[in-house]
């Protein structure tokens, strides 16, 4: 297999402007889907399209199912709806259902009469669930057993189907009214006795996930029992579909991009634009809201150091440490609630352990401001001497006020850091979304009343 | 199957204290293993280690293989040598080796001789992959078959070995070197006729990693060719291992914590263990060197402060604006570090699209700059009368100064939250380790330095 190896871009352009039928056949039947697929995106949508029309129509869809999200909307856009029909009757059911969800109204109202009764039915059913849940990442292709089977006739039943579906390692057993009785494994199914009942060697109790389900939520199901594939029921415990574990690999990934997002303050568009295909000004659009209001949010902050300005005329070394205080007040407070978010995520803890939790962040808080007063105090008598101050003043003093104030807000950002993702937690948000940066300009804030406070207190101004 | 059930705790504990071996067997057999591992992790490690001894050895092993890789430690470091020979040797290759690994020298001088030659060979041999590595994650345990045979025998002999082995849906064919030839999945040895030939039937150019490839790289190829499995080959081209998908999802869900750590400033100890059961000054130890340090650079920012102290005390209000100054950059840069990492990780962009990368973020950040340097040039106009300054020094002019400076600390720190990763990528470190918050604190002293000489300047001091 060639792994991506950017130099075949040329190669395809030139075969395309030469018209080489074969070699762009050759092309697209040599090279695995993935590849071709991540080659042909590199290019313009109709010269992609182009090479594409190379390969039969399933090996076309297949490739086509292997295209980033924004890509395939972009090809379609440029296809006529009778390609589109036929393109989309070859794909596989979730990702026709997906391509489906994210069509235009008016593409939607003209694709679905070209397309036959069944796939019709099919994507009106799997693009009915909400985004984001299990019942919109699953697929209907799926094998089922009835229970009488013997392991026999099950297996040449799964080799009957196998060429339709996605997976026939796991078949589910279910009765006449769909509901999900149990699964077989192939394996099981070839180790056994070739008269064995399919109803005795089904795994009973199958772990299963609900249509409306958190996509994550069944994801990590599979991760944790080791599944290939998940069963999917809805509200009348009927079996309508599965998610593979190629797709909780992939929803995994998805939810990982959407926490980084989130954490680094970039706007939820939450689609798979590729970074080099989006042009400045959506990147732009994306960034702005968040850096706004993060600024109009620090211009408090500008107000609060503007209301001690008195304070900092008087003592110009405070202004030397609020870098650091701000800093330090967001590197706690992020490191908390990192870690709390992540433990929430991976089902270590629960919102009902609050009260450990903030014990705990407390203990390591006092440790870390401890070690962190003793710094800036150091800081201060060693080099404060420079600075403009009251006549006299000791250095001592405002080297000790200046390491409390800093204690306080180390203490503060990491209390504050653990608990905005228990509170959202318990408030059924996302725990990430209250991540840094929201979070640093919230310690800021707080962070600079403190210090402000703490040090026009101690330093009896 | 029961799901994740904390009420099932008490149960155990009461049916530990009574001694009702029964109802504990019970409980092992029924449950799922990763279920029963999830309840018997929240014992002392004596209690779970008791839980277990109820389960026959090969479900034991499968129990505590689900484990967290601490909780193993722990209950390992409870039992005599005899025990956890017993309990490797049923234990999947990978999950015996990882564990060999993280045993103390002497437990591992201990529990060697009391292995079967097998098994000792197998582990040396997975135990000297480094950590971290595709040898280091693979496991032995996979079937080759040669190809000659015809499907219906390749079937039966997966049949045959099928209990022994982690997977039979893909079985890999090798020469008499154990070089790799291809793959058949028994989704094509069941849909085939039963006299073709393996060779005839099998997929060549299998996609494939090799021992020291980064185990990462190898869990994005299963995500990428939507496999099951990934053989890994030696120097010499010999097929020595698998990793299959579940590894793939445990992989990336690892890399994935370690991103997050790296982002958050935790030092890596990279180990899973929880939070719950991680000790206060342990948490400390882990948190404490990132925050010192950054603190420490922080006294950098301080001293820029300190330096420009003379035009602080004429001109107040650029007080005001540091917070804001400081904000903004932290928060740009992570935005463009969060993109240009994210896109690397992902493959869509190669350190080689540098100048492209740049040329993108300079047309993004002259956006930014222009939105936020109006935004502070309005809260100058507007809010700043109030603050001490050279008498009639006209407020625009201030504005224009703050406005200006802020928009250069934008591109700039937006050009250097593009640029490193990129520069680490080049030199083959991971681009997420220079990502914010060492990048907060970088982007602080350039933006302190920027926004001080430009004030400096326009304001003609």
């Amino acid at each position: 297999m060639t792994m991506k190896n950017p130099l075949l871009v040329p190669e395809l352009r030139t075969m395309l402007a030469g018209g080489d039928t074969d070699a762009l056949r050759d092309f697209c039947e040599t090279l695995h889907p993935a590849v071709v697929a991540e080659l042909a995106s590199a290019l313009s949508e109709e010269d992609a399209w182009a090479v594409l029309t190379h390969a039969d129509l399933p090996l076309r869809a297949e490739i086509f199912s292997h295209m980033a999200d924004d890509i395939q909307a972009d090809i379609i856009a440029t296809l006529h709806r009778q390609d589109i029909a036929r393109l989309m009757t070859e794909m596989p059911p979730d990702d026709r259902a997906d391509l489906f969800r994210r069509l235009p109204e008016d593409s939607r109202e003209a694709v679905l009469p070209a397309l036959a009764q069944a796939e019709r039915e099919d994507i009106r059913r799997l693009a009915s669930y909400e985004e984001g849940t299990a019942g919109a990442a699953m697929t209907s292709d799926y094998a089922t057993l009835g229970p009488h089977l013997t392991a026999a006739q099950a297996i040449e039943r799964l080799r009957e189907i196998a060429p339709d579906r996605e997976t026939i390692y796991y078949a589910y057993v279910v009765d006449e009214n769909r509901r999900l009785l149990g699964f077989v494994s192939l394996k099981d199914l070839i180790v056994a006795k070739r008269d064995a009942r399919v109803s005795d060697l089904m795994h009973r109790d199958a772990v299963s996930a609900r249509v409306d389900d958190d996509q994550e939520d069944a994801a990590r199901k599979i991760q944790k029992y080791d599944l290939l594939a998940l069963p999917v029921i809805d509200g009348a415990d009927a079996l309508v579909g599965i998610v593979t574990y190629d797709d909780a690999i992939d929803i995994i990934t998805q939810e990982h991009t959407e926490d980084m997002e989130k954490f680094m303050a970039i706007a939820g568009s939450h689609e798979e634009a590729m970074y080099m295909r989006t042009p400045p000004w959506v990147h732009f659009r994306n960034r702005a809201p968040w850096v706004a209001a993060l600024a109009v949010l620090g211009l408090v902050s500008g107000f609060i150091v503007q209301s001690f300005e008195g304070l900092l005329m008087q003592f110009a070394i405070l202004a030397a440490f609020m870098p650091m205080v701000a800093d330090t007040g967001g590197n706690t407070g992020s490191q908390s609630a990192t870690l709390v978010i992540r433990a929430l995520a991976l089902r270590e803890i629960a919102p009902r352990d609050a009260l450990r939790i903030l014990f705990k962040e407390f203990q390591v808080a006092i440790l870390l401001a401890l070690l962190l007063g003793m710094l800036a105090f150091g800081r201060v008598v060693l080099f404060g001497g420079g600075s403009s101050m009251p006549l006299n003043y000791p250095l001592a003093t405002i080297g000790i006020a200046i390491a409390i104030a800093l204690g306080l807000q180390v203490v503060t950002s990491t209390l504050i850091g653990a608990v905005l993702p228990l509170a959202a937690a318990r408030a059924k948000l996302d725990p990430a979304v209250v991540a840094s940066p929201a979070l640093t300009t919230a310690v800021d804030i707080t962070g600079l009343l403190i210090y402000f406070t703490t040090a026009k207190i101690l330093l009896g101004i």
